[in-house]
């Protein structure tokens, strides 16, 4: 189920430049996952299973300047499963005019807590996470 | 001229998964960035011609994790230019043994400061900026 | 006229002692401050008559820890005024239980943005700001 | 002893205001304490005892501001012992004139990691902090 948040950027998000700065969005990012994760019950459930997780890379591209004062609407959903990675797609929205501000593939990969293995992506991870289910290979 | 600088690892790095958080890994290749740019006298130059610098994307893999009281060596060089974007590779070595924990691409777009108009990689453009025109297309 | 936000605990906000780092709190503190400004028509009124402003002391107590997941209350209030000063109180709660997280003391200089000057604590700035006014020197 | 660091400002640091964050200062003392204990060995010394640290209060003064391609010299000095806290000094210079930009009081209190329980300042302590033996109370 795709999350969404709100955030208004103030004075501290903003750098030399005025805008938002590069690095606060993939807090902002970080916000939303955050979010994704509580809404689709998927930290009780990785817990119970002892399942950590760990970003392998983000791509992001920044579109627009956001600026102190606006509010950023950040959009999470999952769009691709690999062996044992899954991708989540992030839009970043200036909130009050639908405009794109940035948006960002960011992929993890799934590890045993205890041995620090890879975890595959089977059914098992999919019956607790029905988004991922939904993904067609 | 390929620029280097070491940054340690404090505290307030770390998150909540013990390790240096996503998003300040973008600070510390920013501060990459601004020291290529002292180093290779491009932030006097670009003011003189009225030029602004944009990133529009950064594409980064995080390969291992990093700690409180280690020390990172953040390597930035220019490896590709397009008809209008620049874009820089930086590479996130652990100091002490020359293991990756981070690479990534960082791509640029110049932009007239007066015109907000995008500036084509020209040889002008190259003429103050000797790594761009060693770069072949 | 007080004002009280909300912040959720993020990932980012923790630091290497498993807790919200300390200067992520002064972070939050500024969220406050803005939205105090907000609500009592600050900013528009002050842009209006080319005032600014400025920090120049910040003291704050830590009380207890706080940690990813928890959501912290700010109450911000104006509790003094100078002759050319103006001290806000901001306290931190953790939201399900009032207990008090942090408390700080920030007080901030008003300046005439042309001059630079610094500008009195008088009339006709108690009469953009209600909560000045009813301060008992 | 004293202990001195030195750092670049970089774009990300700077605010709407187009200085130095108030925050980001705070970060900036905790990499001058970090470099103090270092330089005086108490991690070591700490961690060998069981002993852990937590700030109970920061009062900090913001007296200039300070700009993006600037550098700050932060030096740290213990000036004050409790019964059961300690507090240190640190300053902030414009480094190449030696002016004055923020000073700041942080007070530590010291835990018995594995009870919780706060540790008196005793000759035990002050064995492995020399710094802390020469205060006069």
């Amino acid at each position: 189920m795709k999350s969404i948040i709100e955030i208004k950027i103030r004075g501290y998000h903003i750098d030399h430049f005025n805008h938002v700065n590069n690095a606060r969005y993939l807090e902002f990012l970080e916000d939303g996952r955050w979010e994704y994760s509580e809404k689709n019950d998927l930290i009780k459930n990785f817990h119970k299973k002892g399942i950590s997780h760990v970003a392998v890379n983000i791509n992001i591209n920044y579109r627009k300047s956001s600026f102190q004062g606006q509010v950023l609407k950040i959009e999470t959903s999952v769009i691709k499963k690999g062996r044992s990675s899954v991708t989540m797609l992030q839009k970043v929205f200036l909130n009050s005019t639908d405009t794109l501000i940035a948006d960002a593939e960011v992929t993890n990969v799934f590890i045993d807590a205890k041995t620090g293995n890879l975890i595959s992506i089977d059914e098992e991870l999919m019956s607790v996470w029905p988004d991922l289910a939904e993904i067609k290979n």
